[in-house]
């Protein structure tokens, strides 16, 4: 009865899942049939945070895939080669995978989900994204009879920690960086996380369950915090908001300039981003995450939750397991997939240019301290029909003026045109800062 | 292969579902292959706010039931009878049932658990709490890895609209109910809501789900805002605090004087709750709802969303239809449950006495204003072993005073003793409110 388990790799994801499977008393009943098969590791030396049988312990990850004993294939080495080499061999093998790794299935998710609709298999990723945050399985089997407008989120704890950090204490960015990496909330190379790529990543794999579509990763447009000044932080905090960074997905039907017949009409994209701080989002503090789900007629739902972590991670992983034990209980013919777990596309989708949508604006512009400026700056945007929700002249000193603007709601592209006007007025000196507002 | 839904109701819940069953582009495909085809309805002739063919309806629920046709059973008609009889007459036919209704399946959910499974069909209830929030499908089918610790909500909207005003307008309870009633949010009968009894039964699902023991309902201590001050509310803002109506539903395992051998030990219950402004529930306004699960190793999840409405609640409703009509395509004999879908009980709780609970507390007197009653306040809180955080006095006058006490955490039967004591002092005039405080 019990169901053989083969985990590829034993980080501290992989430990968290092991110890899990080993202390089943107090959790769902099934867990106790989940038993662990084999383990692969690179180096099988190494002392482990768990306790791990030695004699299913093994270098070669190929062997745990190929193991007659291991029906669930559990990916929680992460990197794009050779776990993906890995997840497509356990699919050709009939073998049902879970997966925490984000940037495989972001990357390779279309190849892979058709091996796995191809072989009738599941390919189950909720600890992918959110940690330990269900939010996959909501996205696949409970919010199916809306249609969907827009998945946002704060979907990288690292990157919320320094901004949270960043607006709390009015540091600079790269103090907190330093600091971050000192206490390990982000890494010796942190690029994955501050240049946003890691939460494109993740917004690509939300959007391709909320939409029914597979998501070009390479098409997000991306922009991380690491430019961002801790100035700008307290600006908003003045203003009322907070500064997020956002990865944004979101439905643009009948959007003016949109090309038609490439299918669904996306927005998707991953920048640092004002927030009201009424904003269900702005409560989303230091290495939390959430997401934001809207559509209709459901409202908007949020799930918030530790984004990372081997706990919670290790929690999703193993959500996903039971899954698969569970639906084996339905007994059958194995020929049938349910659907709302095998969550294939069901629609196409194209990214349309950021510069059609429309948004709010946070700009902030070094001038000459001089009388009239706000006046000037005024009267370009509104020649360039950007019209303007505030508008702060800030310190100034040795002749100079800061001045912010925030402007309503604005197509991209033409706000980007009254940039360039004000850019080339004589008392502006330099477009200092310019950011997305909600 | 198209799959047949009868529906039992259609007032706002059910007319939503129809809706969208009518019109299933842009929501998942699985939508397509669901068909309306009978309503029961308590008036044929009353016009209806969605378009239902006039053929499939009908004044019996019982036909509904019975038609060959229909392959799945909505009862969105709510009460108790003959709500409960039609979904056990639905699942001896062998029918998957799906109800948003909170009040059968909190009074009659073991008996109806029972019948479904001998029976081997599903009964689904993701509506019964929190409206279009997905929390019971999360519940059973993302956490199952967990140990958990305690499941806390805020999941009655009538009050947290009434409360939030409360606190917003230092407003007074009748005025605001009144204000609430006008406006739709409250019922011309609140006492479901504002006792806390719908909390209550919420809970009660909430808790059997996530400790996988039937809660007996009628044990569950409930108190209601029914009686709560304006002036506390006021109070606990400036002490740093919010009021909510918090349903909680905790294990307290190896607790003092709790008996042995009777299962799990739980305490659950309903009442207004001072929480941290800083809380992950504090934030949630108006008519949200939002339900916070800890456990271990996931650590703090939330689930926010509308708990109420026509539209919300229809989109859990047909995310059950959507889970039936999904499990169906796995295909089979028919014979097996998904034993996370099906989530029956697999072991025994015992509500524990409430008096033996430790935590905060939230006390205000009403004292003679004498100099030295504070100090005789403090006294006999620390010869009762109950150690304070905080003791303020608010405004005095004609000789009043009025003095707000926040204890550390405390079991609450030796609470109840200090209380006592204080009460019996000749300065202390009265008890005249005390809240449980997070």
């Amino acid at each position: 009865m019990a169901i053989g388990v083969g985990l590829l790799g034993l980080g501290t994801v992989g430990a968290g899942v092991a110890a899990i499977l080993a202390s089943p008393e107090g959790r769902h009943p099934l867990v106790r049939e989940l038993a662990l098969r084999r383990v692969a590791v690179r180096d099988p030396a190494r002392p482990r945070p768990v306790a791990v049988d030695p004699a299913l312990i093994c270098a070669d990850p190929q062997a745990v895939v190929d193991d007659p004993a291991v029906e669930i294939v559990v990916e929680v080495m992460g990197g794009l080669e050779p776990a993906r080499s890995l997840i497509l061999r356990a699919i050709a093998a009939g073998k049902p995978v879970v997966t925490a790794n984000k940037a495989v299935i972001a990357r390779h998710g279309e190849e892979i989900a058709a091996a796995a609709a191809e072989r009738g298999v599941y390919v189950l990723i909720e600890a992918a994204v959110g940690g330990g945050i269900p939010i996959i399985e909501p996205l696949k089997q409970s919010l199916g009879g809306n249609r969907l407008q827009r998945v946002s989120g704060i979907i990288n704890g690292t990157t919320n920690y320094i901004l949270s950090r960043m607006a709390d204490e009015g540091a600079d960015y790269g103090a907190v960086l330093a600091d971050a990496q000192r206490l390990g909330y982000a890494e010796a190379d942190p690029a994955a996380d501050v240049e946003g790529h890691d939460a494109a990543d993740k917004i690509a794999i939300l959007a391709s369950l909320a939409f029914g579509c597979p998501v070009p990763r390479a098409a997000i447009a991306t922009e991380g915090i690491d430019r961002l000044e801790a100035r700008d932080v307290t600006y908003a905090t003045q203003l009322g908001y907070v500064v997020k960074l956002l990865a944004v997905a979101e439905r643009l039907d009948g959007l003016e300039g949109a090309e038609a017949g490439e299918g669904l009409p996306l927005d998707v994209r991953v920048h640092p981003t004002l927030l009201p701080r009424q904003h269900p989002l702005a409560g989303v503090h230091g290495v939390n995450n959430a997401i934001l789900v809207e559509g209709d007629p459901v409202g908007q739902v949020m799930f918030f939750g530790p984004g990372a972590g081997a706990g919670p991670t290790a929690s999703a992983v193993v959500a996903d397991i039971l899954n698969i034990a569970g639906i084996r209980q339905v007994g059958g013919d194995g020929t049938g997939l349910d659907p709302l777990l095998s969550a294939g596309s069901w629609r196409r989708c194209s990214l349309v240019d950021g510069s059609l949508s429309r948004h709010r604006n946070y700009v902030r512009l070094r001038t000459r301290d001089e009388a009239g400026v706000i006046g000037k700056i005024g009267t370009a945007f509104g020649a360039a029909g950007v019209s303007i929700q505030s508008i702060v002249q800030y310190e100034a000193n040795s002749g100079d003026a800061e001045i912010v603007v925030i402007t309503h709601d604005v197509v991209e592209a033409d706000f980007r045109r009254a940039l360039a006007a004000i850019d080339a007025l004589s008392e502006v000196e330099t477009v200092a800062a310019c950011l997305r507002t909600l």
